[in-house]
């Protein structure tokens, strides 16, 4: 009874890097977490952020927390600045707990889960140490691959129920980063591309809650795409809230990216309205 | 005892989709799946179908379906008409159960399964019903996205042991798609190629069975190819019996596909011989 | 209690492959294992090595078996004498146990573990065997595809306890491959580069504890880069030891292998020294 609830609530630590996978950097890092926390399930984010690339691994991250169970450890490691003084913190809530770099990877995902103050980086609803408990930490420590020596280690430790208070020192700030928001003026609602996915679609930090009732016009560069759509099969190019719950600019069988010449930074303005002013 | 029986007996759910592994969207269906299901055995097939590539998905599946244990779980999310009035489905049989969009992407691995009346798409000892019953559907279910909101928390409810008969109305025929099927004019067996392996071997869908007895010559474009080897190191250009069961060009240390121009929808003819005419 | 015992050892499986992660061939090694020994955990190291780079996974399994705990198993198919006369092997020692095509892709590794006694390619506290025992084979054996077929139900029934004795015959060489190592002449150390990770990071093959004493000089192309950097972030062209105990060349923020024209096999020399010559 007792080893099958343990089987039942088996631990989740999911990874995001931007190791790639033609390197071995990713299976090493399981390999460390597995011997110290045999029995939790590793599920992959991505490791194909571009390297050092914090705000896409941001918004990755932020797309996943809310589909995985409670208890989930989130462990990522976009780490430009490993052997340098840039904090390793842990951060745990009810929600799921994350393990990393203090280099604002973590601050997309903390804002969707409503754990975070922002802009000044305090946590709500949530503890966070800097992991200086250096018996936790693989031993000798490298000082090129903390994803190895530091964050694989603890996140397989609190996987196997270690506190996080003995991992560190106690802190109540962390990195923010940059927290995709669109602005309202005027009526318009202000925003900018943060994603082109593997089909073509720009993604935008225009969440679902702040736009005007549809009929509204997405104008990015020279385009006014009509929207709401309720799908990618309802118009050709289509303005649509996408499966994050941001506005997304979408065309049917085809890249959006590529037909209206979009990239990640592109400003999108929208309003009401069925047509072009 | 109970407990270990629960262990050794682990389902295992298999993943194929179009979505590649630089967005978290494989990852997502994952912390759904193990929020549902803790226990599963998740083994990914590919994500690197081409979007919206039906048949290079269903040419895998049928390559897969064989080589797992009994009442594995195939999910497969290659699914251009998401939000269209496409139907979800699952088909449950002895060897293995299918979850995913009724657009074709599981003919051929019912038909390699004898479990498939073609063309008909009639099934045979297998059962099948229409996603129709929400409440196993995640909420709010979205229109872009039902490899996350239905096909992952379905696959995961099976994997539960929740009656297929419970998630929606039964149905009696499905998309086929095309089945991959060479056939035999005077004496000549013509087929096709259906996918470059990354090796640059060239795949037919012409099947061990219906070949002539060796000596063979395949001529594709304007090559004649002999055949068949026994292994990739026997000849240095070679029509030999491919690792899932059919005909296939390959080149000794190089690629077919590069060295003859080959790609997928070439025909290739097959006869007995050993030398072109 | 036993079957909590049984999950907490739960065996791990490793995959070093040269397939990719288009085609289902990975996917469908996994499902054979699954089928045979349903607990065991498959890691993924790396599939994405160059088909038939042998060298090049020589080198990752190199630089991941001290990370994985005692018991592991590592499977590797970069395999392109695949049914040639080459033998399939397993080598079992106390840290772990190596299963794949006998033609020097584990070499490396048993050097880094001290199980090798160069060049002659006998082992030292280990134990192999030739995998003639067909019994523990797919059926039918294609002579395309053993990894599928030999490799992947080995890999699981040594998993399960299936001693090694019983696989096959008992040999005491092994094909041993490069072993990376380099040489030291008149007081300067001469290597080579190995391997350039996604970072652009230039691995050579030159061990930590050969080098003299900082500071030095690396010489490689018409650049001497000095050194040794503790971390990536000390100076912006550097020789540090990366994280797998090897002299690397590394520039901050960027990449080595871009900005030095460096590429694998490129000499090395170092000597100590804190400026060019």
């Amino acid at each position: 009874m007792d080893a099958l609830t343990a089987v039942t609530s088996r631990q989740i630590i999911t990874l995001t890097t931007d190791f790639g996978l033609r390197d071995a950097y990713v299976g090493v890092m399981k390999g460390v977490i597995l011997g110290i926390a045999p029995d939790v399930s590793l599920v992959d984010i991505t490791h194909e952020i571009a390297p050092q690339g914090i705000l896409e691994a941001a918004f990755h991250i932020r797309s996943a927390v809310r589909y995985f169970p409670p208890g989930t450890i989130h462990l990522a490691v976009i780490d430009p600045g490993v052997g340098s003084d840039r904090r390793a913190i842990a951060i745990q809530a009810d929600a799921c707990t994350f393990v990393g770099p203090d280099n604002g990877i973590f601050g997309q995902a903390l804002a969707e889960l409503g754990l975070l103050k922002e802009p000044a980086g305090s946590l709500i609803h949530a503890h966070a140490v800097h992991l200086t408990e250096t018996r936790h930490h693989l031993q000798p420590t490298s000082d090129t691959f903390h994803g190895r020596d530091i964050f694989a280690p603890i996140a397989a430790h609190l996987a196997n129920g270690v506190p996080l208070h003995s991992l560190g020192v106690a802190i109540q700030h962390i990195e923010v980063g940059t927290i995709a928001g669109s602005t309202e003026v005027a009526g318009r609602i202000h925003g900018h591309v943060v994603h082109i996915d593997r089909f073509g679609n720009a993604i935008s930090n225009i969440p679902y809650k702040s736009l005007p009732p549809s009929p509204i016009l997405a104008r990015v560069g020279a385009h006014a795409v009509p929207g709401l759509a309720r799908s990618y099969r309802e118009m050709r190019v289509a303005a649509l809230i996408g499966s994050a719950g941001y506005l997304e600019i979408a065309v049917r069988d085809g890249s959006a990216a590529h037909e209206l010449g979009l990239k990640v930074g592109d400003d999108i303005r929208v309003s009401r309205g069925e047509s072009p002013e």
